[in-house]
């Protein structure tokens, strides 16, 4: 894809997802639930959270996409999660994985590992995850990573491009051939389908000091993972956090107004200008 | 009743959380659960968060009401849910139910059905909901709808008018005449005790674009339903509700903000300006 | 310890959390979860929460300290807490323990009876919760309260001193003079390591007005006690909230905008100001 082609479909993403409001139901951690459903709303989603494996299923089958956060687990996630991510690998539909916290429990390691098998079109997390869920699954070669510091990175970005393009390339063929990407947060984001590679710039270093920055972008990642390819969904829920971000932190000075202002900014920002905030093609 | 009638008893209401500070305890969902208790705290009332079945139990013994919303549902729920709305019906006690997500899942149908037989003082929920919840109960006669969208409604706020009275009629026959309501939150929302009913005039289009607006006007239903009757209390918090969210409205400019401004406008209102917002007798 | 000597120390630990950002891992309630982890974070800290049992020992071993909050209880805290309880005991690590709901329900009370044996190095509690928790411990005599009012205090925090202090000393000689302390919160705060007490002035009445002030105190005294003593984490966190709750009232009229106003404050108070923060030895 050309740099031209990108901002064309990143703005198409942001204005298909304000005019059909598309559902993207989540599984996700009781830390910031809250924000990830405010976030999706936000740009024009539409959020539902549930917990059961039933409801997973069902989700599955009425939302546009889905988004799964390992944050916090419960015991039903036993038997939730795989029964979730094998239903929307059998129907083909876009998901999004963030596995935050891996490493931590043996339940987690459990789950994230059985993923491998169900793999969703959209992994986001940071550097030392990234990294971390590419070691669990076997690929993409050893790495000197000693894994997070509980859900904080301890790699750069660019430590993690080459653990991102395998496992992209990994998910695009086991869901044969209908694409995969990895968007890997940091001071610069490198989102990448295995191919084309970009880096995204902007943000603000108050995402670090608010929780659930992260969290949300991944559900914003299942909003628009529900009207565009999973590279391009990856792509445009970076781009507008970056832009939000930069935004909210001229606005303010610390990360309680930064929050709020964030939100302003996502729901704010044109898809003009979503699409032209700065990147560079890798 | 008159609407100068209702105008002074819904200022009682207003006037009376604020000097009681009744303990209205929720057993609610993950995603909105901290807005529903800073709602419940900002119009004056006291809250207190449960999941297991004898705190359900206790609570609804201490409590001046209880606000059950089905949002995300645990597996513990299955006992907790029917023990704490056996409890109490049997203390004829105010209880609120928001039966969001209706639909989803077999655990949270079984135990919406189940409150047939013990049912709550006041349902709050969209158009789709409370139609919904009527054809589960058998009330009300046929009607087209196809249920909500997820959590959002697809139906208009006049479709579900007849629903919503025969439940505020069931509601109170069940209860041997101590009284039900229903409330219908939609663009105006109608509020009936079978009887009775009103068209409450406001609110933003903001509320949308946030999450847990209506679950968090459950659980203030829940804070007047502890110092007045069913209809009066459904109407108050309905009626707050309009007039934070039309005053948030007009300073603001974006969901973040608007949500923290309507906290803000929940605490400043006065009972008089609560009771003098603009409402219609149908 | 002299006043000039707890200014100094209040300031060290201040400044240590912001170099070192302690990882403070929480079990803790659903309602305030996401305030727990901002507030962490805003004065410098990591925040990771969990709910199973071997998570909750790992993050044990992983953390810096620890925090349990009582507030909403799950079935499977019949495991994790004792677990993770003992296993910070044999850690001889610090843990902060928020008895939260005390009263409420047969699993509460058989968890926090347990961690008799096992006990954290900070309690933090509003009065009521201090003089129950000391009750049900048996320790420090007899005491004519009948317990919170849900999560609200019906006591001073005066009646609590005698409970505090014994609480305080329990844990020290438990703990094999590792040290103890316990801060009842309150309209001025009592801190006290059974030997040294202090009452901490400041705050805001608009901490009573949003949820989870307490519970967030909570966890930044995890934060603190990573770095400092319980006594000196436990006042530390104190003198912050106390800063930044008067500051935070002065430039807002409600509570919604108190708590966006109140993280900031956190993030931008300087150890310079928190040491000085107005406190008085008795």
């Amino acid at each position: 894809m050309t740099e031209s082609q990108i901002k064309s479909q990143v703005k198409e993403a942001v204005e298909q997802v304000r005019s059909k409001k598309p559902l993207a139901p989540s599984i996700t951690n009781t830390v910031t639930i809250n924000f990830v459903a405010n976030a999706q709303i936000a740009v024009g989603g539409s959020a539902a959270m549930v917990y059961l494996p039933d409801e997973g299923e069902l989700v599955s089958e009425v939302g546009s996409a889905v988004y799964i956060n390992a944050g916090t687990m419960f015991p039903v996630y036993e038997e939730t999660l795989p029964r979730t991510a094998k239903r929307l690998f059998e129907l083909k539909k876009n998901w999004v994985l963030d596995p935050v916290g891996i490493g931590i429990g043996s339940l987690r390691t459990k789950l994230l590992t059985g993923f491998k098998d169900f793999p969703p079109s959209i992994v986001r997390g940071n550097a030392s995850e990234i990294i971390a869920l590419a070691k669990l699954w076997g690929i993409g070669g050893a790495s000197s990573s000693n894994g997070p510091k509980g859900v904080d990175t301890v790699d750069s970005v660019t430590d993690a491009e080459n653990a991102a393009k395998a496992l992209a390339q990994y998910i695009n063929k086991k869901r044969s051939g209908l694409g995969g990407a990895v968007a890997v947060s940091g001071i610069e984001d490198f989102v990448t389908d295995g191919e084309t590679s970009v880096y995204c710039k902007g943000g603000s270093h108050f995402m670090e000091k608010i929780t659930g920055s992260g969290c949300s972008l991944g559900g914003v990642c299942a909003v628009y993972a529900g009207v565009a390819s999973p590279f391009v969904a990856a792509l445009t829920a970076t781009q507008i956090y970056n832009l939000a971000g930069k935004r909210a932190e001229s606005k303010v000075t610390a990360p309680g107004s930064f929050q709020v202002q964030f939100l302003d900014e996502l729901y704010l920002a044109t898809a003009e200008d979503v699409a032209n905030n700065p990147f560079e093609l890798k």
